[in-house]
């Protein structure tokens, strides 16, 4: 078991939850890693933009998705959470999308129900059938290498559907070997995730629940949640911090104004790992 | 010709200088050209961090830049000066070199003539044999498979020898087909430049000049000096910024407290091409 | 205009029909390429088998297609068709496959009009209707960033409709800038090609014809009929002399034994460009 | 620790040698695999040539490398030794390269001690210092994530050096946690293998050697050689297919006479795994 799964599989199994790290490149990571975080979580929204700078729709494939994860576990040891979006086509390209995200390292992989839309901007197209769905995960689960890679069901089934109907997808899901549920588009707060709770043993991950449910660390982790992301500030802070300081420059701003918004060498240094590689060099280059 | 080396040669035939991007990554060159930049310039330093997370030595080879050069040109439509240090071997790798690059859409390619450490922190080993460099720009220039690519011979000679011998190397390469030369590590600052200018009449990027030559237009304009670079700021703002929000996250910071350090809702659907893909789909999907 | 692309161009114009080389890698394009073939062609089929060992439905995406035609010509100086599928997805994956398809040096696209299977082995599902392939042409034509690039509209209209519609079909595609016609499952023979050219005044390219039209030049050259493809038996050729060399060693058969099966050094030296190099290594390093 | 490295390390400790395949790209590695060697190995020779049509210097680097060897075990469940030439640079550098062929699932990883010519046909240079690949080799054992990965330390001591000397550079090798020797350059024969054999305890594996040793099981065994490398026949036996079949249709050969040259449809469809897929639809796709 590779130590960035263990880690992974640790977080899911504590009672408490932990905060994920959103990141969306490699760098994000790196830094994240630095600052102990124990989960990176690759979204596809921001994936898509920091990767090839488009919307969140139609425009990115399984090979990108890895690629990206390769660059990202290349320079960062961090546990991967990636979003697979719908597995990139039928449960046999999901297989494929399990081997690959596994070969570059990823540590947990989410495969969601809804239809993925061929087009922007248009409105939601629904769930595919159950039937589908556990097609899906169960040939992710068999297609898996390493068996402690975690394969994650995604599912919009509480915005999407009653909730009774939602429960018993998520029961569903719960039988495929699927190890962690992530639920978005939570509607009812509170009652949906004791509902869900009760439903699955399985631990949950939630994306932008609301404020009082984020910051209740006890209801959390009394609820069976134990990875809570909070959407992709980060990616948001970032271009404004560089489309600030190339704006500066451009209009003629001094350089030196631009001192107290740069890392310090030592982050930068820690970013390069200098102190690793020049390790290395004295302990094997003679 | 395509329109981006066409951009970038305007800028050097103009008889001012201009302010070039110092970008890192894909999203970086996005915003400079959202913002006007008319030149980017990937260095080696930041390059490596941003790609591999390796300092600047030893660790990075000729594919990992010609893969990070097509991803910025994937998706920022950029004239990209890049920093191919020094053709990451001979002449006959130098021509390999030019010809992945100039595939994946560079619009200018130094070559430096600094012999290239194979350790850190070591002393500087001068530079390679003027018969050397000057072979290698030729074949650089003899490699290029658009004619508008420009080779740009970028040279330490000004740090490391006396002006005279300087000068030499200066006219030698200036006899090269190289169509560009880039000046690091100045020391006597105006004589050197002025010095220079009269010894080619090959357009001039500098890179770092101190402050009373940078901030002085007019004797840049008078001297050749048509590309002048500021060193990595952005990138030091950027690792700010995502260091300083994951933290503020991860030791409970409010999430509402990063609002105002987000890029705008514009800004981030510039930066993804909303607008563009919007209007690709109005006009082709029925 | 890149010269592989007029190549491409120059052979639809001639008033004869071309025999096209059908490779599947980098080598065999590259030996297509020192046999004098003018045109090599990248089919769906096997090119999914040597890339990804995959059969020819659902399990190759856009990058797959994109990275094999960029390590093809990366090593051959071929004028590439490549077998684009339905494009990828709708008009604006279209537009990306395109780009990224020209980016890495292809001379011409072919974008197909029949509905791709999500499944294996299922009936043909028929066409994709007549307005929506119309707009992936035109989506086709417009994203191209150099104009001699040429969209190949790929049909099966003469397998899938009556004749008239079919005609129908090629009238509308022949109308969208798109500026060659690719004929698959072509079931009339003569009359088939006559009525096309008839209805069309692009050149048109076709596999597989039966042998009394393949093998006869008059009727090929006054029907419009630019380029021929034979399907791909080279590719089941090298597939049988890589497979029986390698039992016969397994099963303890003698090495010399292989000797005459083995490529001359005059050969092998041609294929990796031995005296290229040797030149290019005497001109430019001192 | 993966299937595929115990394999591997099963030829290793078996009492008999084992033949390997040399194969040069995916498929044949694919079709190796289906005829069931155990081992398979990718020579910097002919592995240059598939991926990149160059010869055997100075014009591939790791990332080629690394690319090439994702790409064979992406489609070939196989036991990959592969040669990674010096380590492309220092101690370093070795440690990525071990690192980045490890993450694409190479078996075992080769590391010389002669001095890579940064020229073609120049005379050998003759090997580097013992410190520096006694560094190097130990570099090698520490980068390795995956304790099952095998270390080979790849000598040319044998062509280079007096006996003694070799020997003595045996011994320091093979003191570094190295698992196996790979001797090149045999100039005595039995003499050397002998000799080598009483010098250390590890497996050696050996590339070409004289037809009385490859011929005679016997000492193979009794002399700790457990992998037998034949050359690269197969690679020429491949290229003179594709060519011969390229040039008969070019030269207006009749289609119908490459029949008897083509692979059974039962062998292509072993190759893209038809079976494989068409079970994992039955499975999962409802």
């Amino acid at each position: 078991m590779s130590h960035v799964r263990e880690r992974f599989r640790s977080v899911l199994a504590r009672p408490t939850c932990t905060l994920a790290a959103n990141i969306f490149d490699p760098l994000s990571a790196r830094i994240a890693h630095m600052l102990g975080y124990e989960v990176c979580v690759l979204s596809g929204s921001v994936g898509k933009v920091a990767n090839l700078a488009v919307p969140d729709l139609v425009l990115s494939n399984m090979s990108d998705v890895v690629e990206h994860c390769r660059r990202i576990t290349r320079i960062a040891d961090v546990s991967l959470m990636v979003d697979a979006e719908d597995g990139f086509g039928n449960a046999v390209n999901v297989m494929r999308t399990v081997q690959e995200l596994e070969a570059v390292g990823v540590s947990a992989i989410e495969i969601e129900d809804n239809v993925v839309p061929r087009q922007f901007n248009v409105a939601p197209l629904g769930l595919v059938s159950t039937a589908e769905q556990v097609g899906k995960l169960r040939a992710a689960v068999a297609a898996r290498t390493d068996p402690t890679t975690v394969i994650v069901a995604r599912t919009s089934a509480l915005a999407e559907c009653p909730l009774e109907e939602a429960l018993e997808r998520i029961r569903a899901y719960s039988a495929t070997g699927a190890e962690a549920l992530m639920l978005v588009g939570v509607r009812r707060g509170r009652p949906d995730f004791e509902a869900v709770h009760q439903a699955t043993p399985l631990p949950l991950c939630v994306l932008n629940p609301p404020p009082d449910v984020r910051n209740d660390p006890g209801f959390l982790a009394a609820n069976g949640l134990r990875v809570l992301m909070l959407g992709n500030p980060i990616f948001a802070v970032a271009i404004k911090a560089i489309h600030d300081g190339l704006k500066h420059l451009k209009e003629g701003g001094a350089l030196e104004e631009l001192h107290d918004r740069q890392a310090s060498q030592d982050i930068l240094r820690a970013v390069n790992r200098t102190h690793e590689f020049m390790q290395q060099q004295r302990e094997y280059v003679p």
